[in-house]
């Protein structure tokens, strides 16, 4: 027997079937229709999910049940999609009882990080672990928990939003509304935009100059590029970045103290040139009354873990 | 059937029997006796045990197990105390084996801080939570967190630790060799020392003055009185305690997001003086994508927190 797992993302709706012992089966990609109505998400999701059953010769019969990783805001035990980025129609959208019918199979809802965490503890980085805290690191920082096996949800599901945990009091604003989140200093998308306001500012002697006046913006990839080529200004916003991501992981530890905390999203491209000053800063902050026990290392299952841990939740709802 | 926790403290060694519906019966406290050796410590936790039993015309057939609720650190896996503070020769002390041998019971061994969340959880102010948190304003900020029930220890049983939550960058330094934690800015002993600090570095007109140059020192509940009297300098001092204390709040709320958040601690005495600005903090420092959920109040249990929740912990492990 399957699951299938679907990842719904703004540009992309993915689906994979897994089994109970969690492998990973087919999967099937294709874009999220975003021009129409949430009928037509719903029909992609569905196309999605069918062609990975009938890509192994099954029918629905064989299917136990189906997870949905969703974009936030959502209500899980709704099973409602309040917003989606990108795609102003889908709002207000009972995505779970649509895309049940749809499938004729029961359907579970899910905050894609959360289902993103779940793959990568089910069957990526998250071996042997019992709790895992996966960051990722992308236009915002995302982030799920898992704590003795299974999604930290909240008695309210607003939990696992590492990403807003306050690191500089009356610091930079946020789009939440709080100052000085976590992601205000250490997303992709965050990292750059301070770049870009302070090569516009006061312009110091730096390559990121060129290639903002050249293309108009610059982004994280460009930063850790002008680092790598020793350029004094990208170290400065890397390094900073990194530091404040490593007081994330500290505050993780001492909440949390989860067995693995693992990073995904555009950033970690950068590998050692982002995880060997984040462990230099992450050993240095960390207190001393223990060694540092917690493991920060990179995802494994890179895009797919969404979908894979979309199923796994679905094997965990419907599979007793 | 009854479960026994024992509460062991610096000062006070305190035992209550606690039946499977969460029902407390007698109590009984008596001085920890802190001029002996650990036999002298494990005899009078046994001595309060055998009271609190015999109060009731029971013997030990009818008592399931005993918890054993104390100051870390400590391994609950193994059962063993490392250190504790004000008693130095209770240093690497197999605690759990010890008390079991004496008392010929099944013995579990709990953090301090964590029982005491788990007692307000079950019998006092967590009533209708599945998901606690609890912390205590006291020499340093305990806090214990309750998931779905259950007291969250994290992989190396060093979660919960939320008094080392790094709020200020590179801020104050703190015992336990990091900087800019929580306690830093709001435990009773900090603010107090803070204070201090104030006065004597550039003396500004305040009440507090006189009261340092008369008693030598001055504690949370002369700063609160001060400020309660209209003192500004009391004020300032208060308000920006209580204003990291509203940030830690708010931390918790995106990171675990609980039914509730309960307060106990010598600075809870405040009352109102304590909770209003506090709420006030929390509200405006709270992300705006959500009103807050979370609930702000008062423990109820008091001192007795860490015994019951003792007793509790002893009936999940040996009441099935």
């Amino acid at each position: 027997m399957w699951c299938v797992g679907i990842d719904l993302g703004g540009t992309f709706t993915k689906a994979v079937l897994v089994d109970r012992a969690g492998n990973a089966g087919e999967v099937f990609g294709l874009p999220t229709p975003t021009d129409g109505d949430p009928a037509g998400v719903v029909e992609g999701m569905a196309e999605a999910a069918n062609r990975v059953v009938e890509a192994r010769g099954l029918s629905h019969r064989d299917v136990v049940g189906v997870g949905v990783g969703s974009p936030g805001p959502i209500s899980i035990s709704r099973g409602i999609i309040y917003a989606m980025p990108n795609i102003p129609f889908m709002s207000n959208v009972p995505l779970r009882d649509m895309v049940g019918k749809k499938l004729d199979l029961p359907v579970v809802l899910e905050n894609d990080a959360n289902a993103a965490a779940y793959g990568e503890y089910l069957c990526g980085a998250g071996e042997e672990a019992r709790d895992l805290v996966m960051l990722t690191l992308g236009t915002g920082v995302g982030s799920g928990i898992i704590i003795d096996g299974k999604i930290l949800h909240g008695s309210h599901e607003l939990g696992g939003e590492l990403g807003h945990m306050i690191l500089v009091p009356g610091g930079e604003p946020c789009g939440c509304g709080q100052r000085g989140c976590l992601e205000r200093y250490c997303s992709a998308h965050y990292v750059a935009a301070g770049a870009t306001r302070r090569i516009r500012e006061a312009p110091p002697p730096t390559a990121l100059r060129a290639i903002l006046d050249a293309k108009g913006s610059i982004d994280a990839k460009d930063i850790h590029e002008a680092r790598k080529a020793g350029d004094k200004l990208a170290a400065e916003i890397w390094d900073k970045a990194v530091y404040y991501l490593a007081l994330g992981c500290v505050n993780v530890c001492r909440i949390l103290d989860p067995d693995r905390i693992v990073l995904t999203g555009g950033m970690t491209r950068a590998g050692e040139d982002l995880f060997a000053p984040l462990r230099d800063h992450f050993f240095r902050l960390h207190w001393s009354l223990t060694k540092p026990k917690t493991e920060v290392s990179l995802a494994s299952l890179g895009s797919d873990a969404g979908s894979i841990g979309a199923a796994g939740v679905a094997w965990q709802t419907f599979g007793n």
